[in-house]
């Protein structure tokens, strides 16, 4: 087995060092897709890249690929990776432990004399997160072919900016509408892909387990839910004269709680993330309410019976309140499971490094989800301290993440040298 | 009687000449304290006032004083008047009507040769609406004394930005935080206050009555309701282990319902105007709400009752969600009653001119209800279609404004021809 070294002491400040690129004071961290901070984020890992002598394309939706050529070359190459982009007021480690954990570990393997037999390649996709479009994981959706790249195209933010204008301003190659097409990768064009993660749950750290393997992602899906009452003076419309836009919202968000309660499983989630209200003043009546809702199972029988039960919540009180309501699928995605062969891959590391190790499920999605559709796929976990993760105290120690980091370099070092992936 | 002409026509163009002068596309306006259009909209209306050769003066926190000096200034001046500001997306009566058909009267009085004994003022009141500070009524508490003038300076907007920075970004003079005193009338200042206003509520053109006379202002109370809940990522927190904030205020906002509804009084109204949830992110535990609620009613007693089960609501859900909570009281002002010898005035000029006119309680409130802690007031309404209003279909038709101008310039001129107010 190889002797890893890993340079945990440089990693840190890499991780300190990014979240530094942000929209939001320390310690939060925002950096939202094709912003100001996230097109110098982007610049800044490519340099990172560069200097660890990796050679780096974009393709025409802004993943990054950064590739350490194989001596054979012309077998699969095997990938990991993750995101950089961050919600709102977010944390440094979400996303980012993937990508510098990743060009971490392709150093240490370089320092230890090691030799990819198939090429190595670390994947920074764009927009892991559904900030700016509503829509998560858009890199690999378009990667995997599971979005149409014309849905894609057209997608537009808040403020009205199409994918296509943004990455046009994002001074991105073939950023003309159709050429989001070719961004979908060939059939087995990877043998593999291994993502390194923070937990973004509590299961780890509570148990003292170093290492998660990950055996499933629950299937996210996400709604958004368009309400219209009648607005008009808080002061002088009465109570029974009312089609309040906001109560409407308000009853919609408890009913998803309460079907996330009792779906039967104790696996479903139900957020409403996104409440807003118009025109949102104190003395109005809410007249327009946009909810965004996620709704997640690992089951997805349960997911759909749930969901089903909050869709039939929403048509009762909106005809009780007198409220017009529009239903809009944003993003439905069945569970995904992880290569068995890759665990056991995992699996092996972590008993030859003497690291007890957990199988678990994701219940937070990543763009493995995608790459699942693609290859075979797993993840490999470390703790998050209480369990935080999408807030400025999001942490994981450079311990924590160092072990993760062996644990990938020591996989990514057995997949790339196996005959068959 | 004066035989009075109201010139509708050009009354109605300056209506909506100043609906133009806006933040929202039409027929929506928005038009925030001290926002650009803002102080565009109030040269517009000094520049009009000083065509009518009124004498124009400001106030520290630009309160504006518009005046037709009287044979007998030595005595209480007669005073109307009413706001320019609007709420985002509002219409284009709300407040205009009683600056624009006040400005109409003075001038209808004047063209039909009337010379006031006692002085008659037009005041257009500063932020009459909440929006900036969350406080409304600024300006005529301030001419009232009903709020300390440190505390006013000291209020802060969504941004950041103080009254005392606005009012000097604005060019008040006087714009140091002291000089708000100044503001305050003197005892005895006025004689009386009658402000023209549309109903904003329905009754009036149910009953095809083209007037309200206006007995009692309900007494509004506004509150702030900040809660910290624990954000998290929407798929990795289960459900048992969460503290929504959002969910926390959802509850909330039907808790108020239910208390207007169930408070015994068909008067009482609640109103969640605002909800602002963070970080606001579809796949995001809310982990900061804040709330802001609107709560009034004809009687005090009944108010206070209701209100206190919404506290203990608050109290009861946020303990059971596990969510911190702190409740600010933006507002909270007793119920304001007419003065019956104006009422009585009001309602002679309607039976002189044939109109049949309804006494009425105003749900919502004006400036009135400040102004009649320093003078004897009332106010005259005149009906909106629907009762809407705080949105861009609002609607008064010229002829009903025009009746309203009548009674107001009839009222005026008696009310200034008196030797005793």
């Amino acid at each position: 087995m190889l002797n890893l070294a890993i340079d945990d002491i440089r990693l840190q400040r890499w991780i300190d060092e990014l979240a530094e690129i942000s929209d939001a004071a320390p310690p939060a961290v925002t950096r939202v897709l094709f912003s100001e901070v996230d097109l110098v984020a982007r610049r800044w890992v490519k340099q990172r890249f560069a200097e660890e002598g990796l050679s780096v394309r974009e393709d025409a939706v802004g993943n990054i690929f950064a590739r350490w050529a194989g001596s054979s070359d012309s077998q699969p190459a095997v990938a990991t990776g993750s995101h950089i982009d961050a919600i709102p007021n977010a944390g440094r480690f979400d996303g980012v432990v993937g990508v510098l954990g990743a060009l971490e570990a392709f150093s240490a393997l370089r320092r230890a004399g090691f030799k990819p037999r198939r090429a190595l390649e670390l994947i920074v996709f764009t927009a892991e997160e559904p900030t700016r479009f509503g829509l998560g994981c858009l890199g690999s959706r378009l990667l995997s072919g599971a979005i149409d790249p014309d849905r894609a195209a057209a997608l537009i933010d808040a403020d009205g900016v199409t994918l296509t204008q943004w990455r046009t301003k994002a001074g991105l190659e073939d950023a003309r509408a159709g050429k989001l097409a070719s961004v979908r990768l060939a059939p087995g064009h990877y043998g593999a892909f291994v993502e390194l993660h923070i937990e973004q749950g509590p299961l780890l750290e509570r148990r003292g387990v170093p290492i998660g393997i990950v055996t499933a992602i629950a299937g996210p899906s996400s709604y958004r839910v368009t309400l219209t009452g009648e607005g008009g003076h808080a002061g002088a419309v009465l109570m029974p004269d009312r089609h309040d836009a906001g109560l409407a919202g308000a009853e919609i968000a408890l009913a998803v709680e309460r079907a996330a309660q009792t779906s039967g499983s104790p696996d479903t989630v139900g957020t409403t993330g996104v409440f807003r209200q118009l025109p949102n003043a104190v003395n109005s009546i809410p007249c327009d309410v946009t909810l965004e809702i996620d709704f997640r199972d690992t089951l997805l029988d349960t997911r759909t019976a749930a969901w089903s039960r909050v869709e039939r919540a929403i048509a009762d009180i909106c005809d009780r309140r007198g409220v017009r309501w529009d239903l809009e699928v944003i993003n439905a995605n069945p569970p995904a499971t992880c290569a068995p062969v890759l665990v056991e891959t995992v699996t092996e590391v972590c008993r030859a490094l003497g690291l007890t190790c957990d199988r678990m499920v994701s219940r937070a999605y990543h763009d493995t989800l995608f790459m699942a559709q693609v290859c075979p796929t797993t993840m490999i976990f470390v703790p998050c301290r209480d369990g935080v993760s999408h807030r400025p105290d999001e942490y994981s120690s450079p311990e924590q993440i160092a072990t993760g980091v062996a644990v990938l370099a020591h996989t990514l070092a057995e997949l790339s040298s196996a005959a068959q992936a």
